[in-house]
């Protein structure tokens, strides 16, 4: 079964992180993509490090499965073809700063006039319209503007990055989910439209509790290690070798908990009662938590805490991560097949469909790696017209 | 111009944070939302404080535009309503642990029964399938054993938590994300399916980097601060008066920096030539920033690096992000109106139509506010009836 996007084809303009990470999942699901690279060197991701045989890690995992097409943007010949692709996808997605494309003459107005179907999405740091517009962004711009490194860190510590650049993938899951809403809405109206996702607006939403909470309060928001802001214990503790997730929501888990530590004498503990008086006692609460989950290592912490309903689990690393029985059980690392080099492993989607499965199967494209597969199987061009445009550097 | 999703029905039995987040996204985009809750106390997520008018804001900002249908879903007549309603919604969205909605009589396997069209979502901690499948979870637990939190923090320090949810709202995403391809790939196929998002799964997805730096390296990543992993500077600094964050991607927006800092001396400075250089003499590095950085405050930093075209920002935190002119300007902050309390402000939705736009208009239901509604003008009920029914309380 081929996945839930069989068929639908994409127009990638996408480089680094923001723009392919959300290629990637329309392909993941399905979709065809067809990304647009500079002729020579390609996209500058494909630079980053490590390398793989020669194969850029961070490239490989978000370019997977997508083909490659090399285009010189500012030659009049690959400007046509570029038409005349738009004409044969559904979808267009591009992550320039605002203001490229149109001087690249692809604006969506322009776009839109060889098809008015098309779904044109731009991803950039601030969006298309607004004082910032013009500015440029990378992720640790867009965490840092939009707050989430505000609410992330240590209490009284310098602000901290979110470890995965959700400043850039944040912007790409709201993109991706913005493009099938309007290829439905597509189904009915039989026409496009241009959707505008900016990065930091993407941080804002992904901040809505701490916003509301602000509203609700006047309190600013303060980072708070690896405590939940509205309840206590729901956070992080030391172990004698390691760390642990320990929440008791209900105060009978804490109660629960409390006796199986041995530590009843917290139950009569004024300061102790209930997640408020916990939040509140909190300098008093912690140095006595750290104390007592560093008597006993992970694996018995949870021996102990599990058959009795606890809610609790390790701090996997990345390495017992990708190795976890149930990450593989689940199919969350998969290997992608890759010409050259073999095979190679990459991390699966967590989009688990019944009937339609994703399959992620194919290593990124070298590139230009489907240049004369798409101008001649696609567009129908003359081998000789395409070696052409090849020894003119066009493509 | 109604939203993209305009028509599509959902009926929701999300409760909690995974579950209602990803029906949120569904209603910002235009689809009718019906959330059903436990007679009486409703949604546990009701007694989140903290509370505006006797709102809780929690609750508020995820549940914004949904309607509120009061079920004792263990009673046979509701369940009765439930199959009906079944027969009427596109999507259905649940979080409860596997297994739950089996023992409630909702199965996939039951459900499509009277409905083989439907999109039926489940989201969970670990998945329907899986050594750790009935496994509980909240947020914690997923940033904990995904990796999220081993690659967050400072290095040498405990680890930390994304400051919000993301253990929660990742897997909401991929969630809406699979429905609405799900629901591309009926229009063809005319049938549903199921759809099994696990919020570990999420956690690995988001990852994805880090776990491919792991394969290529053999290196397990590990948290860097505010550091990106693959260049520096690629952070946030001190000033005189707050944060700044800091990115010279091109050496030569490193060697404009040094020059307008007025430290042409760290160019010559053979520890500090590339990025290569500058991550592996990162000790020494550092403390040299952080000294320089300090000279000024962020605005006179953002004064003199921004014209040069240096890419940087404020490090914002929630009072200033919610105020920002920008994220005012893009319509990040929206006002809905509660019938009862009035205005309310909440988070915007980042996804920007151009033709189709989202309305954030209405607040948070009161728990069974539109139960006669739906039960009257959707299943066609007599009023009687939906009387004894409350009488009952089955509604």
């Amino acid at each position: 079964m081929p996945g839930p996007l069989e068929g639908v084809k994409v127009l990638s303009f996408a480089l680094h992180l923001a723009g392919p990470f959300c290629t990637m999942l329309l392909c993941d699901l399905g979709a065809e993509v067809i990304k647009i690279e500079p002729p020579g060197k390609g996209d500058p991701a494909r630079r980053n490090f490590p390398f793989i045989d020669g194969i850029s890690s961070y490239f490989l995992s978000i370019n997977r499965g997508q083909k490659s097409i090399t285009l010189n943007l500012r030659d009049e010949r690959a400007r046509k073809a570029v038409f005349e692709l738009v004409k044969k996808v559904d979808i267009l997605v591009e992550n320039f700063r605002p203001g490229v494309m149109e001087r690249l003459g692809f604006s969506y107005e322009e776009v839109r006039k060889h098809n008015p179907k098309i779904i044109y999405a731009s991803i950039s740091g601030f969006g298309q319209k607004g004082p910032y517009k013009s500015k440029p962004a990378f992720d640790m711009i867009a965490q840092g503007m939009g707050g989430t490194t505000s609410i992330t860190g240590e209490p009284g510590r310098p602000p901290v990055r979110v470890g995965f650049s959700i400043g850039d993938i944040g912007a790409s899951l709201f993109a991706a989910l913005a493009i099938l809403a309007a290829l439905h809405e597509r189904e009915k109206s039989g026409r496009g439209q241009w959707i505008d996702v900016a990065m930091m607006d993407s941080q804002v939403a992904l901040c809505e509790n701490a916003c509301v909470r602000y509203f609700a309060t006047g309190e600013i928001p303060q980072p708070l290690g690896s405590r939940h802001p509205l309840m206590t214990p729901f956070q992080i503790f030391p172990t004698k070798d390691g760390y642990i997730v320990l929440i008791t929501v209900p105060e009978e888990d804490w109660q629960k908990f409390c006796r199986l530590a041995g530590r009843e004498d917290l139950l009569s503990d004024g300061r102790f009662q209930s997640h408020t008086d916990r939040i509140k006692n909190y300098q008093a609460f912690e140095p006595i938590m750290n104390e007592l989950t560093k008597t006993k290592t992970t694996a018995e912490w949870l021996a102990l805490l599990e058959p009795a309903g606890i809610m609790c689990g390790p701090v996997n690393n990345i390495a017992q991560v990708v190795n976890d029985p149930h990450i593989l059980a689940r199919e969350m690392i998969a290997e992608v097949e890759h010409p050259r080099v073999g095979k190679l492993r990459v991390t699966g989607t967590p989009m688990k469909f019944s009937r339609t499965p994703c399959k992620i199967e194919k290593a990124c494209p070298d590139v230009g790696e489907h240049t004369m597969e798409i101008l001649s199987g696609m567009l129908g061009m003359s081998r000789e017209e395409a070696e052409n445009l090849r020894k003119e550097e066009t493509i």
